[in-house]
């Protein structure tokens, strides 16, 4: 495939000649033009989009930063990303960190390359110093993670008001022993929906019992399992559980299950997320339901306000308790 | 932000000058190249690596089409397109296709525009005209889904002899009423595994009842609920279901014990794909597993090697029937 620089060759003028044919600008001479345009037939070159955008230093496209796409958290948010930009005519291109500094950077570094006009980091295990370095000269939203020490504009919800709703339902039913099943609280929704969890203990005068709060460094089921099958081996086993996400709760699910215990009667679970799985357990499983299309849709537009230059300011969404089956039976 | 233009009318050269010197060539003059960095300092300029790319028509950035970020299938697929392609130093461009034409469209342009190197289709629902057509000029590979008429390199498994065994294990356990719940036929896998769906039937001379085989239009979990459903108000049930993917498998999970019947006592349950959550459900699903990590291992290889000009053979993987309590209790 010819590049511009062949049919500048070709046409026997400056690259910047052949890009303003291209662009169809008016400072051409009609017989450079037609010098170009056949340079252009003979060599079979197919302009850029690429060269074009990189002109008015627009790649109409977006980043956006994801810890595990294996996370169905993830996947309704990025619904809302998609039609969103796609809408507004930009693409996305979606990048698996993994939770790995080194492809962050790769994934990062794309934006101070110009591959990409802005950011949309979702990624709770982002270096926090240098996406706030990144973002006092690019455009970049944080989207339900965020660093509560920064100055990023952010779309979340209230982790520690949805967290506390989870545990005051719990305490309502009956249940005084309440484990928790916890991400590490390097993130921050950790920490925020951990201090939910002990409000609601507090409010209703039980005391927080360190053996019954459980962290875990990833959210995989595997994890959930894992976590309640130490649950299970405690002198004292709680009555029921709070898990940060539901592919914790459905590890949970499984493990008290293959203990020949039943939920919610032994066990009563209440998961976070409402991901499509969440419905298809046995029983169904009482979860938080973020709204995670609409949080998609949202961070977009503040992402193209900002590349727009405009003021963006933080939104908190709201979220609704689900309860079903595996706490009421 | 300074584009090259500003950057070549404040040191008066050319844009094909400013980017000699962004390039290093030696054919610029010292005087020339000392005023076009004052200019690149003074503006704040930052070169774009999209701009030096142009210069070699490379983007290092491989497309991959997906129909639905939903669906778990492609997650590990993804994880090992994602661990090659940047272990090779290129960037991955997811594009949800959500089997829209439109979107598949915007998406399909960006390579004819050089936005990228190559494309990694996973779509079923793929215009194939359209993608047969952009394969005799551009670097495409099919995984998982292909186009049995075309000529597109792809990597896949035997789609026909994975659905013969699962349905013959169903057999070797006794039953002779088996139902299929099948996606849409416009699908190759799907008519494939149909095919492979009669051969163990008519191998062991089990007549074909079309009452029992049910196509959807999806492969949600509601799909497998809704064709669940139906096989139930038949006059003759079915004493096992096949199922063409783990989501269609876990609605009828769902669906049998909803109506008080027991799996795999009243009916024997297959899936197909091995998702992680096959392994969750309770009881846990009998399935077949596709090697889909090394599946986008191999196709970034194989598209690697397209790029470079290489002839590339497609290549079929093996497969594995991994026996669980839904069908063995």
């Amino acid at each position: 495939m010819a590049n511009i620089q062949e049919v500048a060759d070709k046409a026997g003028v400056s690259v910047a000649t052949v890009s303003r044919v291209l662009n169809k600008k008016s400072s051409v001479s009609p017989k450079t033009r037609v010098k170009v345009e056949a340079a252009i037939k003979e060599l079979n070159y197919e302009p850029s989009m690429l060269g074009r955008n990189l002109r008015n230093s627009e790649s109409r496209i977006l980043l956006v930063l994801i810890p595990s796409i294996s996370n169905p958290f993830y996947t309704e948010i990025i619904n809302g990303i998609e039609d969103t930009a796609l809408n507004s005519n930009y693409h996305i291109l979606l990048c698996d960190t993994d939770s790995n500094p080194l492809r962050e950077n790769i994934y990062l570094n794309m934006i101070k390359n110009k591959l990409a006009d802005g950011v949309i980091s979702m990624d709770p295990a982002v270096n926090k110093k240098r996406l706030n370095d990144l973002a006092k000269k690019y455009p970049i939203i944080q989207c339900s993670e965020y660093d509560d020490a920064g100055h990023i504009p952010h779309v979340t919800i209230n982790n520690e008001l949805a967290a506390y709703r989870a545990v005051k339902h719990l305490i309502m039913l009956g249940h005084k022993s309440i484990a928790l099943i916890n991400c590490d609280e390097k993130f921050l929704y950790a920490r925020q929906r951990r201090q939910g969890y002990e409000r609601a203990l507090n409010e209703f005068d039980i005391p927080v019992r360190k053996e019954w709060i459980y962290n875990t460094d990833e959210l995989l089921f595997e994890n959930g399992i894992r976590a309640m099958r130490k649950l299970l081996q405690l002198e004292t086993t709680p009555t029921a559980v709070f898990a940060v996400s539901d592919t914790l709760a459905i590890g949970a699910l499984k493990e008290i299950n293959e203990n020949g215990l039943k939920v919610p009667e032994h066990i009563a679970v209440v998961g976070f997320d409402k991901i499509s799985f969440s419905n298809m357990t046995n029983p169904t499983l009482t979860t938080v339901s973020q709204p995670m299309y609409q949080m998609g849709c949202v961070a977009v537009q503040m992402l193209i306000n900002k590349i727009k230059g405009e003021d963006v300011e933080s939104i908190i969404l709201d979220h609704e308790l689900i309860i079903r089956e595996s706490t009421m039976g």
